[in-house]
């Protein structure tokens, strides 16, 4: 299998836009490859993540239609679905591709739109990502089984509700220099704690926002780097794994297996081991999430990724940043860009790229992305080159 | 890269069921299985084809329902979107994973449950699977789109009505020898000219059902298939193309660019000529589209596609025969099935198991899908191994 670099990348502004899926998609695409210096011709295969285009906008069959309004040529083009993750899937394909020999030059796009929806709708939408028939259409739509994780959680470790609402005060706070980012504005923990309630204990401010949004990035095999004026930044290992569809199929919901699985899958093939890692993108869809997957992924030991937030090691500065992007919480959550919009983030930082979020130094990065409540998860390590 | 044998094939009733779409995926999982011997525990990785799970039944992310319920281990789960042809897709990338070394064990389904939903619904949500703005919301919905192929086709190869009508009636005559198919009844071409008008010059019986089933297969690399029970088939090629989302950006509407590019891919790959394959499934969602295919294919010069209908050519026993199963018209089209559907009865066929439709020595099959009106393709080249 041959090694895999990312040479561009690009990202759509997040949030409530004006702009249509197929644009956004294209935006996002455009930006990668003129990133990278590629032009769309030379593009061999097309992955697109996307969740619920139907649903959401009335469109099925985005990936041809992505690439066809980014310029690209009749390449195969191939939309991957799981859920939250579906992004972090479409990466996984296209790395695949090249590693393969399948492809040289992949793009990889993920892209979704959501703020034209009714709420009722999104929620609706949102909860066919677990399990409707036990689950979702019995009302357990996804803050409240995250809410029952952080129940369980605070339960069996001690962790407070302000440990909680510290990952979204520095999401947010990160979240300020980024941009793009959905949010721009700081909160504060007794914000966190007054927001209206969702899912006790989850309250409005625990939970990721209804984004529009697409990312994309242009892989290739390192041996065409050479030929290229790119910063290359190296695919070190693309882990997937899949866990119990139903959250009340779990015996331990303060662990989610998919996450464990991928996260060791990841580390082995890197040969690497969690505290190499410099920095972290998590799926932060609610505050809980990101607590169970420092844990899962193995930066902490279970029960201690409350601490890590509340003493600020996962801030910026901190010993171990996560979600530099501002994460869900801050940069947005439109579900199928989310996957590659975390890739864009961990290879801007190992290009030393990222301005005022800089981490100084950083040369390993993991992102990880979960769909549904922990029936898909992927893993991604990135290296900067040298 | 290795090479691919399927060693199993399963395949459930098609038709309007009472099951619901994770039980007939999980069925058709574990009749493949079971039919290559291999117990869920060993397999490596799962893709799932499926169009549009969410809107037809409320349930997304049904790569992993599916694989959960039909027992396999914590594996990667994907499921593959490409309209119509994402049963195609998803056999594809389990192609490319047990090829490159991804994978050894792959399991390939495709699912989809259409029957639940009202016809109103059901229209709107395939419509999704072409341009939505331009073509679909205007009201240029499947059939009308395959009439005006139709229309341009009789125009410009002085194709007939009978020749469209004999598609039909041959597709409905091999259906009467498959116990799986949605229609086992003869029709004649009196009454395909006679049925209710969907869109002119295309009737209720050029038109293919809304169906619900499942299919799926198992592959692994020919180096392995030595120590299992199975009766392997060679999948010698494995191609897939794109073209314009939309009819209105062809300019001939009488061929199809995704069907060229990718037969003349599998062609080039499988060092074969469209003469070596002794039968053929093409994506017949309608009468014309079958006479499109067998002439983008390669099979039969552009034009000529309706004379081979007429002629007998395509029937079984004729000189190349084509949807022995019964296509898309007879054995029903449940869409994100349909690819993997086609696979088994290729499959099927050059094991020699096709029962009183069999080919006489088959040796070389070719599946043919297509996704929206020509926006994605993939064609799939089978062996008989010796």
């Amino acid at each position: 299998m041959r090694s895999v670099s990312i040479i561009g990348i690009g990202i759509t502004d997040f949030g409530a836009l004006p702009e249509g899926i197929v644009s956004l998609g294209a935006e996002a695409c455009c930006a990668a490859l003129a990133d990278g210096g590629i032009s769309p011709e030379r593009v061999d295969a097309f992955f697109l993540g996307n969740f619920a285009g139907q649903a959401f906008t009335g469109q099925s069959h985005l990936a041809p239609m992505i690439a066809h309004a980014a310029g690209l040529g009749p390449v195969p083009c191939t939309r991957l679905e799981g859920a939250c993750a579906s992004g972090g899937l479409a990466m996984r394909q296209g790395v695949q591709a090249v590693a393969s020999g399948a492809a040289d030059m992949v793009l990889v796009a993920g892209a979704e739109k959501m703020s034209s929806t009714s709420t009722t709708k999104t929620a609706e939408v949102l909860a066919a990502a677990g399990d409707w028939v036990t689950e979702g259409a019995r009302g357990a739509t996804f803050p409240a089984l995250f809410a029952l994780m952080a129940k369980r959680h605070m339960h069996e470790f001690s962790t407070t509700r302000e440990d909680l609402a510290g990952v979204s005060v520095k999401n947010h706070s990160h979240g300020m220099l980024n941009p793009k980012a959905h949010f721009r504005k700081e909160i504060t923990v007794q914000e966190v704690l007054e927001a209206r309630p969702v899912a006790d204990p989850l309250g409005m401010l625990d939970c990721s926002p209804i984004s529009d949004g697409a990312a994309a990035v242009v892989l290739c095999p390192d041996e065409m780097v050479a030929d290229l004026h790119a910063t290359p930044v190296s695919v070190l290992a693309s882990a997937q794994a899949s866990g119990p569809p139903a959250l009340s199929a779990s015996r331990d919901i303060t662990r989610l297996r998919a996450t464990v699985r991928a996260a060791e899958e990841a580390f082995r093939v890197a040969s690497l081991q969690p505290e190499d890692i410099d920095l972290a993108e998590v799926h932060d869809c609610f505050s809980i999430a990101e607590i169970i997957a420092l844990e899962d992924i193995g930066f902490y030991p279970k029960g201690e990724g409350g601490r890590a937030a509340r003493e600020g090691e996962t801030a910026l500065g901190g010993a171990m940043p996560v979600n530099t992007s501002g994460g869900l919480k801050a940069k947005g959550h439109p579900v199928g860009a989310t996957g590659v919009a975390q890739i864009c983030e961990i290879a801007l930082q190992l290009r030393g790229e990222a301005g005022a979020r800089q981490v100084p130094g950083a040369e390993f990065g993991l992102a990880h992305n979960l769909g549904g409540s922990g029936a898909t998860c992927a893993v991604h390590i990135l290296r900067a080159c040298a």
